[in-house]
């Protein structure tokens, strides 16, 4: 619980300051999508458009140096940059690094996250281009800021969801804190090749949750969604972790909450979906877990086939 | 003194890790300017480049936030990567804003950086694209990526220095604590200005001391330099400083080796650089400081003019 309490505090800070900066920055011409979006778009004058994606990465908060080597830290803080470029079915360029190392082993720690960072960048072919290298007496924190290219029908963005597309997912969700958030494969090729061969309306990563990350969705595009709670794909993980803690949260409960998963939420045409999940083009399972609907707000579709309000998790709690 | 112990020790941290990454970050299509220089350029298939920079200021590092109106830290973080594209002569395009926010007064203090940011911005026609917001328990972090095209020539780096090269920087040096690292005046329109009407074979900006980032230059271009004492402008801050500190140090001294004064170091061909001394085209004066010469290191030509090593500061002591 404590993690989702710290989820909702960001969470309303961060709505409340991204609010503030759209209604703050001004206009700019470069500036095709702006805050709020997974990623920022630039058009250039020449055509061409630009991602541009950051995530900042701290010790304490996204994961604890003292139990976890440093190469999985590395590794993860570029993972979740890339399933941001992921969620806007961009084509990855190149990263630029930031961090502040404590001043203790500070090259040692700097080589290793480097060194977990180098076989990820590799297998997307992503350039590394250096970046700033500080000491202080605080803890490691890491800021990645990566360039991509949209691919395809151009950025995917969050805001395009329609009534009565559905709602199609990745993989699946829950107890990521037992590794996955670690070690989890960002959905970079999976969503380009879903974005070149299907229509898809929009798309979001899940960071902070699916009932969360799929609630922002649909405000974004104006609608509101309505899961089916049988068809929520549950990790093992999800299982184990409310097996574990014993506190009667169940495995649906982490699924719909935990957060971290780091797999996508696509908003797709009924016939679109159908094609695709006849086909199943991807080495990860996709799943239709629901539709979106005209009427805002967030809806649990149970097993007796009861409707009830989902409150997006890590949010209100 | 505590302040250059800092940076003798960042600088070494630094320099070996560049060391490492040069020799393990693998060759990438799309790196024209890798890790090293102060930003990174890309050359993408269709003939344009884009240059890419980033640079992370923390609370009891780079500012004191208890002491300082946030908006002039905000302002600060912003101008220092502006300084970074000045030094590749490039136009800024758009940047993406990273921070850690103590959670206390998380959203007043985003809102406050902000406004900090905007006017600088705007002045320089750049894209404030938005970012990542997080609140923790810890100091302040702010990490900005800016990215920017190159103009004329294409970007200038910090290698192409030729012996024979006059030094010619821009502004005075020394004493920037007492206020100006906080309120200095990035170069960027001045090093467009003269990237487009003289020929420049070099340029770095000036942030960790007049002296080291010479040599760093000379360093990186295969030669040496010589600077003239009597030639190197004396900022009043380096005066007023070295009277209040009354610890022997002069003001010549707080010149070559405070650093943060964030003005442009320039190697220009003699008959281009007599041609911009005398048509002196910008706000800001322009300074003949000496010359780069064929053999490795770094010389100070007294008034008698003797000619002795100097030990590039902020690195050696």
């Amino acid at each position: 619980m404590q993690a989702e309490q710290r989820c909702a505090i960001l969470s309303i800070m961060e709505a409340d300051f991204i609010r503030w900066l759209r209604s703050n920055l001004p206009a700019h011409p470069l500036l095709v999508v702006g805050p709020g979006d997974d990623a920022a778009v630039l058009g250039h004058a020449e055509g061409q458009q630009t991602v541009l994606t950051v995530d900042m990465l701290a010790d304490g908060v996204d994961f604890r140096l003292a139990e976890t080597d440093p190469r999985r830290v590395g590794r993860k803080a570029l993972a979740v940059n890339l399933s941001d470029l992921a969620a806007m079915a961009s084509r990855p360029l190149a990263a630029v690094i930031a961090v502040m190392l404590p001043r203790r082993d500070a090259y040692q720690l700097a080589v290793a996250l480097y060194e977990g960072m180098l076989p990820l960048a590799e297998q997307h072919h992503l350039a590394l281009a250096g970046g700033d290298t500080n000491t202080w007496d605080g803890p490691l924190v890491i800021s990645i800021t990566l360039l991509g290219a949209p691919t395809g029908a151009g950025p995917l963005c969050r805001s395009g969801a329609m009534p009565g597309d559905r709602i199609v997912v990745t993989g699946a969700f829950g107890g990521s804190i037992l590794g996955k958030h670690l070690d989890f494969q960002p959905r970079v090729e999976e969503a380009m090749l879903l974005h070149q061969r299907y229509r898809l309306h929009a798309g979001v990563d899940v960071s902070d949750g699916l009932s969360l990350d799929l609630y922002r969705m649909a405000s974004e595009s104006g609608c509101g969604a309505v899961i089916h709670a049988l068809s929520i794909p549950i990790a093992d993980d999800a299982h184990r972790l409310a097996s574990q803690l014993a506190d009667g949260s169940t495995a649906l409960e982490h699924a719909l909450g935990d957060g971290e998963d780091f797999e996508l939420i696509l908003a797709v045409p009924p016939e679109e979906a159908q094609r695709m999940l006849a086909e199943q083009p991807l080495g990860v399972q996709l799943t239709d877990i629901g539709q979106f609907v005209s009427e805002p707000g967030l809806w649990l579709l149970d097993a007796e086939g009861h409707r009830r309000p989902l409150r997006p998790q890590g949010w209100e709690y």
